[in-house]
């Protein structure tokens, strides 16, 4: 406890970050106490609540961090216009990624707010700027569609994408399935599905 | 403890699931105790060791139990020979079920046998039964398909469908959203993209 002044608040708001982390992606969500944390970055846990309302707050800016990383990441994906393609090569990073980080990433999804706080418009937007890449990738194949409905094309995918995720991460997936062998059955069909909606859609116009 | 003798076996195995059922149906799976059932029922843990080789091999039974109630509510569904119409009405059941019995639901996927303990044939019957009626939907547009791969299909649907679920019961739909509008706009594209896949390989036939 003797380093108290040896950081700047900012460093001091990393130190906690990381330290949380590295908690999470030993003991998962469960195992993080604002007393570890504090503990392993040699503060109070006062110095802890002067960074953070509270630990919903940090467990928030936690996996906002998690969620930046996995963004970085996706958006090294070179895109090709091709959806089929396009998607493939980003659920293949997102898969990389879950799976390098699965205690982190499952801690987005176990982590609830109370019921009467609403999640904050900065992690919102993080999570829109992921599923824009979906979307992006529909674009070539949608450019008749409202943004409004891809945008829920772009969300089913990634729920569904979600589901498998979730069933492999519990070990419910059968011989000679996994999450990405399932995924590309999903892309392909669903691609096709759109574009042959697209011909209807074009068709009508004439 | 003074019934012991007061009950068949069979009728101590079911007394034992009900009161699991219960159990988990306010608690959910972490409040399941041996002890807690013995006590509900009036009989010893001894007792209940002989009707089930650990706590693992009852919750696979009582989660086999569940499966039998969705599979009854489930093969109710008055299908038309209209996959989009008929997937529709099967997942309308299948969330009504669910949205019931959110803890029991859990319950299957919160439970893990230990790894070297494989899943029993008769639970995986029980899936397959289930999986087996999404199968039977598809049917009339995938009839020069393998077995093996409608069988995929169904299992990407399902999984998609699940993962829409999740996602719903741990509060991340936006507004306007539910499991059931999204399954709705998922199943009408799959079955698009499945429709059209169909046209092309009886297309390559010729």
């Amino acid at each position: 406890m003797a380093r108290r002044s040896d950081h700047t608040r900012e460093e001091l708001w990393w130190l906690a970050i990381d330290a949380s982390r590295k908690i999470v992606e030993k003991e998962g969500l469960r195992g993080l106490r604002a007393r570890q944390i504090a503990r392993d970055i040699g503060y109070t846990i006062g110095t802890l609540y002067n960074l953070f309302e509270d630990l919903d707050d940090l467990i928030m800016h936690m996996n906002g961090e998690t969620l930046d990383q996995l963004m970085e990441v996706v958006s090294k994906v070179e895109l090709t216009q091709n959806p089929t393609m396009d998607l493939e090569r980003l659920v293949h990073c997102y898969l990389s990624f879950t799976h390098e980080n699965p205690k982190l990433w499952n801690a987005i999804f176990e982590h609830k707010l109370p019921e009467d706080r609403p999640v904050p418009e900065w992690f919102s937007e993080k999570v829109s700027r992921l599923l824009a890449i979906i979307e992006s990738t529909l674009a070539p194949i949608l450019s008749d569609r409202s943004e409004t409905e891809i945008h829920q094309h772009a969300r089913v995918l990634w729920m569904s994408l979600f589901g498998m995720t979730v069933l492999e991460g519990s070990g419910r997936l059968q011989d000679g399935e996994t999450a990405f062998t399932l995924a590309k059955t999903l892309i392909k069909t669903y691609v096709d599905g759109l574009k042959s909606g697209q011909d209807m859609s074009a068709g009508s116009e004439l």
